[in-house]
């Protein structure tokens, strides 16, 4: 990872350039919002829109402008550069089924990877102007404040937050339900919304079961840099490569505590 | 019912006086979210918050003041007057859960009934400042604007949401899993907020188990106001002399429907 120092040597730079990005997509994003719209539905049955289209095209475009030798990977258009080191990862609108029922609780993912290892991401809220970024070695902010996850360590104090129950296999349900069990309160429908409030505190434990590397990379540095932790269900570190089952968590104590529950699952 | 026709008569008054009851709710909740809270749980599990209390006792303090014969049931200081023909019926928080987790998907909920029918509603989420009022013989409004619920006839083609799956009995939780597996998109920790989409044509049924008379009393008119049904289980009409399980729909083929997956649950 020898380009990482100049990375982030230039990281006010490119934090610009993708919050730029991030304000590009809500701004495409919003007219469409409780509006009546077209939903196909694509291979996997998740809803798509005009407006995750729009959005995804317009940030494409940006990243082609400024940097043309980056790769790009995202939900609606695919890969273009897959093999270069530097990857922009794009969800233009995480939580379509919320998105296209009028539930402000989708977001804009934008993330940067360097050989598979997410060094930034934005998780953006563009109904509620609500928007997380992490960067590597820096503190996540929160609309220009720093977030920090909850100080709570057990379970019994802490609250849950999945996305889609029927996405997770017959373990997966089973875990999950011991592990909303063992919590004071479980939300469910949260898509990125979940790991932003990890982040800023006001939820302990975020997950969800095989995600793809659009759906988690932007997570990784805003929970990371928040203090929490963020992996796959078996405890190791999140890269880019392929899907991968996520939790996070405020802190190490009920990161062990949800890892131990999910085993096996 | 031989006052609603006075009722009506005064109908822009009490309108005005309900949203500022709204008003007044948002005020005092609007400070609290997404900041460090005391949170309470009450005997049936659901948590409170200083928020909850502040905002129902600005509503009862401003009810009195203007209405000191009409009676009041609120969910964190119970009845006055409850023999009283009207009745102001108030939630300051429907969805507690989410509220404490920082979710902008829950709401203040104000109804006026008549004997047990409920003549107005309001639902107000004062974060992204979106209102439904809805008022006996007149048309919803969403923010000002008339709010009609979704032409989708059939179960595929619906969106369901509910609230909180844990608060189902098994055979409910067997009769949601059934609607939600024929419909096409499933949300959940909705409260409030999922009825508001069905009345504005984003969503096309919800549904929740056992609710006290404060949860559901100001979905009534919403609902109906913009043309959707709602009923209990068993499709009788709703009136808040107890508590209910309630479904809204956004038409009557869809609430058939429903009300027909839903049987003997």
């Amino acid at each position: 990872m020898r380009d990482i120092p100049a990375f982030l040597q230039s990281a006010d730079d490119i934090v610009a350039f993708a919050n730029h990005l991030a304000d590009l997509a809500g701004e495409a994003i919003r007219p469409y919002f409780r509006q009546p719209l077209d939903v196909e539905s694509k291979a996997d049955a998740s809803p798509v829109t005009v407006a995750d289209r729009a959005a995804e095209a317009v940030m494409r475009k940006a990243i082609e402008a400024e940097f043309p030798d980056h790769g790009i990977f995202g939900e609606e258009y695919g890969h273009a550069r897959p093999d270069a080191p530097w990857q922009w990862i794009l969800d233009p609108i995480d939580g379509t089924k919320s998105f296209v029922t009028g539930l402000p609780i989708f977001g804009t993912l934008v993330a940067l990877t360097y050989e598979f290892h997410p060094v930034l991401g934005i998780i953006d809220q563009p109904v509620t102007r609500d928007r997380w970024i992490g960067a590597e070695g820096r503190p996540t902010q929160h609309n220009g404040r720093p977030a920090r996850t909850s100080a709570v360590t057990d379970l019994a104090g802490a609250a849950v937050m999945t996305t889609y129950v029927d996405a997770f296999t017959d373990s997966e349900q089973a875990a999950f339900t011991r592990l909303r069990k063992s919590c004071r309160i479980n939300r469910m429908s949260g898509d990125c919304i979940a790991y932003a409030m990890v982040a800023s505190g006001f939820a302990e434990i975020a997950l969800d079961g095989r995600m793809q590397p659009y759906d988690y990379a932007a997570l990784v540095p805003v929970v990371s840099g928040a203090g929490g932790i963020i992996s796959d269900w078996e405890g190791r570190p999140l890269d880019t490569s392929g899907r991968a089952r996520v939790v996070a968590a405020a802190n190490p104590a009920l990161h062990r505590a949800a890892i131990e529950i999910l085993a096996g699952a």
